[in-house]
Formats: structure tokens, C-alpha cells, sequence
């Protein structure tokens, strides 16, 4: 068990180093392209921005930006994808930014949170501060559609969270309601990426929309197994806090289908330490437990069920080095260990 | 000394209802506007919407918006201004909710703010939507100005309120400092309101830039009158909780006036109580002393000031009913009582 499990990390290990490597320009790019979005006179201010900037880790959704817009049409990709690039990254971070407060949490890839370092009223104002960086870099483009777009789809990430609070503690929540959360919350912003990438390479609507599909559905792939790795996950691994989601009484698929088809004992004695508010000390069996009715494979097929179909998505698109690192990608949202 | 107090409160109500009577078909062009600006599905995220769009108020930011237009040439004031009255207020009401969970406000316009009602989580997000819908309208507009400008100006604000959060409990804080902490954080978008309401209205850039300072000098006044109503207004009147500034240590005009030219002795008490964090319980006499210094009447000198040499400003345009109310609604920010 122990050996399949370190088998597994390594070559989770191997799919991301390699993916990073193919990564890496366009990265460099987005940078590059962040520190000019996002600059703040010195001071206090430019200190925060630094410290925030390490929380997107491996800026997956900007580099989609650029990826999708060599899959259309490698000529066509120029500056302004970095720079949209660094718009989306930025609105991700301000959400990360904001989301810590709301769940409390206290790391965020192996950094404090910024509302544990500095409070919850800079943690606020910082992220409202990166949102409004975000926007005017957007809107310098002379082609809105970005601008236009990406304040849209901020409004469904807004309203995808807000749902899930609303709905935190309802233990028999639907199957229909998570994913309506996770696909607002989540997936609307990979989708968001991948569109954007390709239509300001010159798209067709059908190459646009097949994008769209493609990062709707790892985006929807990436919060499962987000949800997993909260669950099961090794904290040391991930880099952040884990077990919030419990403790704070938020259904996740894993546990949903464990409610629908765990043994009746072990459902009741669940459900009771969480309604009782006893989610974050009864982790480890809560754990066993969902892991023993199988409800974390079931989760994580969902999760294979999702990249598969984005998968397909990709055959609107020629073949291409950037179309491979596409299906890369949808790959490594899979076997990511954090 | 009540009669003197009693008959400035029928004056200021008789001044803020000649006024309103004036704004009366600007205000509701914007009410129409930020229904449709704000629009989210029926169900919980409209709720909270619908509860904070009463926080604005007066609605001054926005129907500056249409004022400035009109100043300039009223056959040019069509419902991009009405609607981009809304995207300011929209900006303004998110600055609002986000500040009521720094500040800790219970009451906001005779209502439970939103952070005490449902919670920081779901207050630090419905403020976030509500600066996405007002970007994504912005964004709408063929000519870029707006959405570019507005959200520059937004950097600016949430600037200014880190600013004045990491400089809070500083009893020595330079005026110098305070003055660029109200400019940022409330003057900039009273001034961008006056600009993009000239601008698309087609002023010339000297009318636009009149305009633009115009707002600046009432925005400074309104934060001064704003920061002597914490300290010595009438909770019941203001109609949201006072003191705040005295209990988180927000040095403001009149207490650093006094720090500067009060007694000693007296200079010293206060510094003490506040340094010891009890700024709240001594408000009453902190206030008396204030009041007895001279400090109060200084900063409304200095509000009277900014309003002086706003109105002078407006000279730039052309003698009309709309200057006129300009001119009046500059003459209000030193008037009102909440």
C-alpha cells in the first residue's frame, strides 16, 4: 500500500516536472507581465503584492491562455496574451486572497495567509486592489471582449461562492447544486482562460467554443480532485491547510456519495460529528470511513469522466505541439498530488 | 446653544431637501440603471443586493455623473450617463460593504450591514460582485475611458485604505499623510465621477480637468465633514454607528489639530486613553476637549476651504441650471448632518 502510494507520488512528480518544463516560456511570460499589472508604488502596498504573487503556484490558467491561442494559430499569439495572461492570474489570486479569509485558512503554498499575516481588513483591500488591476489592464485592449468578459464570468465566480456559504451545512444538499457551485466557483474562469486565448489568436466561434468546453470540464475535473485532496490529502504534500471543508461543514462530491451509498451506521455517525460541529477533529475516521465505502474513487472517476470528454474537445482544434500540451494538462489535473 | 444646534438642523434638512428636489430625476435614471447593472437570477444573491443598494444613500457620486454632463452640454446626457451614475455607485456601495467589516460597523443607513446580517464571508463576496457588474458595464461602453479610468481609480481607493489601516494607531500621523489617505480613498472618485460625466458629455479637456478638481475639493470636504460627524455628530441623526474613528485609532483633521494646539495636559489625556485602546468608552469627553480646543471648527474651516475653491472650479463652464446645482451640491457637503 505504502510502495503504490510513493509509486503514484512519483510519477506524479514526473507528469508535473515534465508538463512545468513545457510550461516554463510561457510562464516567464506571464511574469513578466504580472509585476507590470499589478505594480503598486513602493511600499507597503508592492510588499503585499510580492507576497501574494507565490499563491498561484504553477499559473496553470495563464499559461491556457497562451496554449489555446497557439492552438489556433501560433502567428497570432503575441503580448497580449501574456498580459491577459497575468489578468487572469491575478483575478484567481484575488480570490485566493479573499477565499483564506473565509475559510480561515492559515497557509497558502507553504506561506502564511496574507488576512493571518496582516488581517482580515488588508486581506480585503488587497484583493479588491489586485480585482481592480486586473480590470484596468483589461480594459486597456482595444478589443472588449476580454474586458467584458472576464468582469462577467468574476460576477459567476462571486455568485458560485456566495451559493456555496448559503448552502454550507446542508448535509443533504444535491448532487446538481455541488456541481452548479464547483462549475461557477472553479470552472468558469479555466473556460474563461481558454476562450480568451484562443479568440484574441483569431478563433473560429467553433474553435472558441470547443476551448471553452475544454477548460469548463478540467476546470470541473480540477475542484473535484481539489475537494479529494482536501479530504485525503497529505497536508505537508499539498502546502496548504486541509480538512476545511469539514470543519467548516462544506459538502464535497466524496462525501455526498458516501451519503448516498455508505453503510447506514457509518453515514449516521458522520453525519452527526459534522452536524455537531466536530468536523475538523474527526477528520482521520471521517477520512477511512469515506475512503473504505469507496466514495473517494468514485469522486476521483468523475474527475477521469471530465478529462476525458475535455479531451475530446480538442479535436475541434489541428494538431499541434500546443493541442498536445493541452491534453497534457488535462492529464496532470488528474495525477496532481497538490 | 440647543436653539443655535437646532435651528443649523432645520437649516441643513432645508438645504439637503431643496437639493434632493433638484437630483429627484437623476436619482431615479440611476435607481432604473442599477437594477438592470446589478441583475443577478432570482434568490439569495438578489436579496443581498437588494439590501445594500439602500447604503448609498443620496446618491451624490452619481448624479454628479449627470450633473457635470449636463454642465457641459445637457443635449449630450444620454443613458450612458445614467448608467455609468450606477457603475460609480455600484463601486462606491462595494467600498462600502467591504469597509463595514474593517470598520466593524453594526448599522449602515438606519440598516444591519451586511457582514453582521450574513456574515464577513458572504459581505467580502457580494462586495466583490458588485465591482464585478459595475466593470463589466463599464466595459460595455465602445469608448473605453470609462472602464479603463474607473478602475484605475479603484487601484487608488483600495491604495488609500491599506494605507489607512497600516497607519492606524500612528498618533503621530503627518496631516500630509492624512490628506493623501482621504484623497485616494474618497476624493479620487467623487472627481472621476465629475470626469467621465464631462467627458462623455464631449468637454473639452480644460472643462473635463475643471470638473475633475471640482470633485477632488468636494470629495476632500465631504471626508473632512465625514471624519468631524464620527467625532461629534448624533448617532440617531448620521444614522450609522459613530466613534469608530476613536476606537480603531483612525487619526483624523480635528484630533491631529488638537494633538498639535490643544492643552498639554488635556493632549495627553487623550493620547493616553487612545494609546491604551480605550477610545471608545472615553468618546464622550475625548469630544468635549476636541470641541473646546478649537479643533473642530478648524476642520470645518478647512472643509469650507476645499469647498471654496471647488465652487471657483466651476467657473470654467458655462453659466447653466446645472452649474447652478453643482455649485449647490458643494455648498451641501458642508451643510449636511448624516
Amino acid at each position: 500500500m505504502t510502495t503504490r502510494a510513493s509509486t503514484d507520488a512519483t510519477t506524479a512528480r514526473a507528469v508535473e516536472s515534465s508538463l512545468l518544463d513545457e510550461l516554463a516560456d510561457d510562464v516567464a511570460a506571464v511574469e513578466a507581465a504580472l509585476s507590470d499589472v499589478a505594480a503598486a508604488p513602493a511600499g507597503y502596498v508592492r510588499e503585499l503584492v510580492d507576497h501574494v504573487r507565490g499563491f498561484g503556484g504553477k499559473r496553470l490558467r495563464p499559461a491556457l491562455v497562451l496554449l489555446a491561442g497557439r492552438a489556433v494559430d501560433p502567428a497570432r499569439v503575441t503580448a497580449i496574451h501574456a498580459r491577459l495572461g497575468a489578468v487572469v492570474e491575478l483575478i484567481h489570486t484575488a480570490t485566493l486572497v479573499h477565499d483564506d479569509i473565509l475559510d480561515g485558512a492559515l497557509l497558502r503554498r507553504r506561506r502564511p495567509t496574507l488576512h493571518r499575516m496582516e488581517g482580515t481588513e488588508v486581506a480585503v483591500l488587497l484583493g479588491d486592489f489586485l480585482l481592480a488591476s486586473a480590470y484596468a489592464e483589461a480594459a486597456s485592449l482595444s478589443d472588449r471582449m476580454a474586458a467584458r468578459y472576464l468582469a462577467e464570468i468574476t460576477r459567476q465566480v462571486c455568485q458560485g461562492e456566495v451559493l456555496q456559504v448559503h448552502e454550507r451545512g446542508d448535509l443533504d444538499l444535491p448532487e446538481a447544486t455541488y456541481l452548479e457551485i464547483i462549475e461557477k466557483k472553479t470552472a468558469v474562469l479555466y473556460a474563461a482562460s481558454c476562450r480568451v486565448g484562443g479568440y484574441y489568436a483569431g478563433g473560429t466561434e467553433a474553435q472558441v467554443q470547443a476551448l471553452d468546453r475544454y477548460g469548463r470540464e478540467i476546470g470541473m475535473a480540477f475542484q473535484i480532485v481539489d475537494d479529494v485532496l482536501d479530504l485525503v490529502g497529505d497536508e505537508a504534500e499539498v502546502g496548504k491547510s486541509l480538512g476545511t471543508d469539514l470543519a467548516r461543514q462544506k459538502m464535497t462530491l466524496p462525501l455526498l456519495h458516501f451519503f448516498r451509498t455508505g453503510p447506514s451506521a457509518e453515514v449516521a455517525r458522520v453525519r452527526e460529528a459534522l452536524r455537531a460541529g466536530r468536523g475538523a477533529e474527526s477528520a482521520p475516521w471521517i477520512r477511512t470511513a469515506v475512503h473504505e465505502a469507496g466514495s473517494v474513487e468514485f469522486a476521483r472517476g468523475r474527475a477521469e469522466d471530465y478529462v476525458a470528454s475535455a479531451t475530446r474537445h480538442l479535436d475541434a482544434l489541428p494538431e499541434s505541439p500546443a493541442r498536445r500540451t493541452l491534453a497534457n494538462v488535462a492529464g496532470y489535473v488528474l495525477q496532481r498530488r497538490r
